[in-house]
């Protein structure tokens, strides 16, 4: 099937899913974990031939995430087990108004229709995202990552078995059969027929879409996160903090890529920064972090002279650009002008610099004394994640099942006319 | 000043009002609205000399829509007041969450950043989108028809003063002084500037966004409404709430275009049609409507011979397609097919088909007898309205102060790390 073909059996499928009630969802979800196990043997040949194409021409660590096993397997079908313990988003009234004229107004929770994700290579991502729609009453068209191709054929076909096994249609969730470039910009053009495009990649994806969807999509992920060492820091909760949002994840959005130092307190700070990310990293034998230093930070230890572009560059990697600032107000603007918008934090015991910190910093998750790691949809409390929205409209920050859907007004009357 | 340095003039002064206390924006509310008051022979000379220009050019309906007069400026001055009774849409706490390790998760409502809207001949448009952008802590930059151009820089020259009276800057609205296509282009493709474009106008104008907007952009307007007269519908309830979607403002996009007559009530139903919106309106002297049939209902009552695109036509005048219907189903189909999402109605007293078509049908409001000319922020208890939205995203149906914010979540911890 073409990929319009099959977005649009994933929308004429849709009206058989939009208002099924719960029960109906978690059982074509519990058939859906179940398929994945009974057809592990098929989903690990076809990742095993999807292995052997990628060797070589893919780093290890993209080997590595596009590796499955059978525990990877049956952690993919307890995802999709979690996902039916979390509430029905769907159908929820969220306000109602009774006019004096008696006419009753509701605003209900409901799915939103065809929603396209287009990812990369972990194949987990296939089954996250399918049992995300389902449970939030969305069919779904993914679009995986060209080295991961057969391997998102063999789990939709599971995934697609245990909603017929339920009953229902499996053209609910859909994987585009077409790799290259034109079947991305099929899902950007298909006006009237997905109702929202999640891209969720690398920036030149994220910037793709920017540019040339025409139906309504959020950005994702992209995230230059700033850490703020004010001059009242405490400086031991500053290097934890740094250290484990530098280190404990480099390849991840939340990740943090700039440290900005109070000159206040720079001479005391920096030292101890490069003991703790360089030397005692490289003793105690893991990766030490390269550390890109403005003019003045290089004047106080020694590093690699930083470029104007670290200042505007996700690493996703053991590198940390750092920069030395003359207080809150040269912070908040450096984060006005280099931020994506992700997460942001400043360390401080000071309450009222942390609060013009948190006020002024526009970013989709803004912290106080904490890592920036923690914006994720599991740590925040919506029970799972489809993405991080870096944009302000309808989502920001970590997406999970409510950001799925939209609302319509439910309207009753006896006659009542304006 | 080109549309590009209004826009930017605008990001500028954001900072300056994004965190700004209601009291300091709702003075600000007043002081535009005093200004409009004492500036308002220059604004009625710029009116006397936008008319000028456009007499000939444009309808009269149009022609009357750009005038104003002492008790227009008036009302535009008490619209603004009504906004500042309004609650601040901004800093409000919509959900939190404290994990295991105390870390303190708000989700806190906030600006959205710089908000472009697109617009027609309506003066009084330029104040109350300024004055909701203000109050719910955006900048906007506004685009007006051409014909308005003179009126809506002397109503944007009085906002302007009345933000400098306030102490805030004058250029947290702007008007672009450019009307031909090209600065329309500008706001659609002004990436990491504009946070969200809200064209309202015609289908050509929402076309032209959806096809070329990089910019966040929210679909307002279009309305092809439907009535569907069920089996089981009480006729003089029918009758009176068909009147009233079609006539009592037939040029706005709540008003109803197309009538779905159930088969099994036609031959009672359609006479009675034709005499109230027909007969009864010619007799009182009344425009009367004319009825685009199908082939079955132009065998039981006179009227024109439907061609297949006045099913899919905004009349937006007195003009009613109408349709016979083989029942509940065949209704919710046809309104799948050539509804626009805005306002559908059931007329019934069958709760049962009542329950499955408030279900069924996928529009941003949807109606059980009562007439679709409700669709509005004012009698949704919204309080005001910047346009109604026909997408899914972000905001659905009527949009008022809410629909003008976003979220930041702000974290609090002392020291946590993941």
């Amino acid at each position: 099937m073409t990929t319009i073909e099959i977005i649009k059996a994933a929308r004429a499928a849709w009206p058989s899913l939009k208002d099924a009630e719960s029960p109906v969802k978690d059982k074509a979800l519990a058939c859906m974990a179940d398929a994945l196990i009974s057809r592990s043997g098929e989903i690990l040949s076809a990742n095993q031939a999807d292995l052997e194409a990628a060797r070589g021409s893919i780093s290890d660590v993209m080997l590595d995430r596009l590796a499955l096993t059978e525990k990877r397997i049956r952690s993919m079908a307890d995802g999709i087990r979690d996902v039916i313990a979390l509430p029905d988003p769907c159908g929820v009234c969220l306000d109602s108004h009774t006019r004096p004229d008696g006419l009753q107004i509701e605003k209900i929770s409901s799915p939103i229709g065809v929603v396209a994700i287009i990812y990369e290579s972990r194949p987990n991502v296939t089954s996250d995202a399918a049992a995300l729609a389902i449970k939030s009453g969305n069919a779904c068209v993914l679009r995986c990552g060209k080295e991961a191709f057969r391997s998102a054929n063999a789990i939709t076909d599971a995934l697609k078995a245990g909603l017929e096994a339920a009953g229902l249609s499996g053209a609910l969730v859909g994987l585009v059969q077409d790799t290259t470039r034109q079947s991305a910009r099929d899902l950007m053009t298909a006006t009237g027929l997905v109702d929202l495009l999640i891209p969720r990649g690398g920036a030149g994806l994220i910037k793709a879409c920017t540019e040339n969807a025409q139906v309504p999509c959020i950005e994702t992920g992209t995230g230059i996160c700033h850490i703020y060492v004010h001059a009242r820091a405490n400086v031991d909760m500053a290097l934890n903090i740094i250290d484990n949002a530098k280190t404990s994840r480099p390849s991840v959005c939340n990740a943090a890529e700039v440290c900005l130092v109070d000159r206040e307190i720079a001479a005391e700070f920096l030292p101890r920064l490069q003991d703790r990310l360089v030397r005692q990293r490289a003793a105690a034998g893991l990766v030490p972090v390269e550390l890109r230093l403005d003019r003045e930070a290089a004047s106080l230890i020694s590093g690699t002279a930083a470029g104007p572009a670290d200042f505007d560059t996700e690493f996703l990697d053991y590198i940390l650009a750092v920069k030395t600032v003359g207080g809150l107000d040269e912070a908040i603007s450096h984060i006005a002008a280099h931020s994506t918008g992700h997460s942001d934090a400043i360390i401080s015991e000071d309450v009222k610099a942390c609060d013009r910190f948190v006020k002024a910093v526009d970013s989709a998750a803004v912290y106080v004394n904490a890592s920036t790691r923690f914006t994720d949809g599991g740590e925040f409390g919506l029970g799972c994640e489809i993405g991080i929205s870096t944009q302000k409209l309808h989502a920001r920050g970590p997406m999970g099942l409510r950001e799925l859907t939209t609302y319509k007004y439910v309207v009753h009357g006896n006659g009542q006319v304006r």
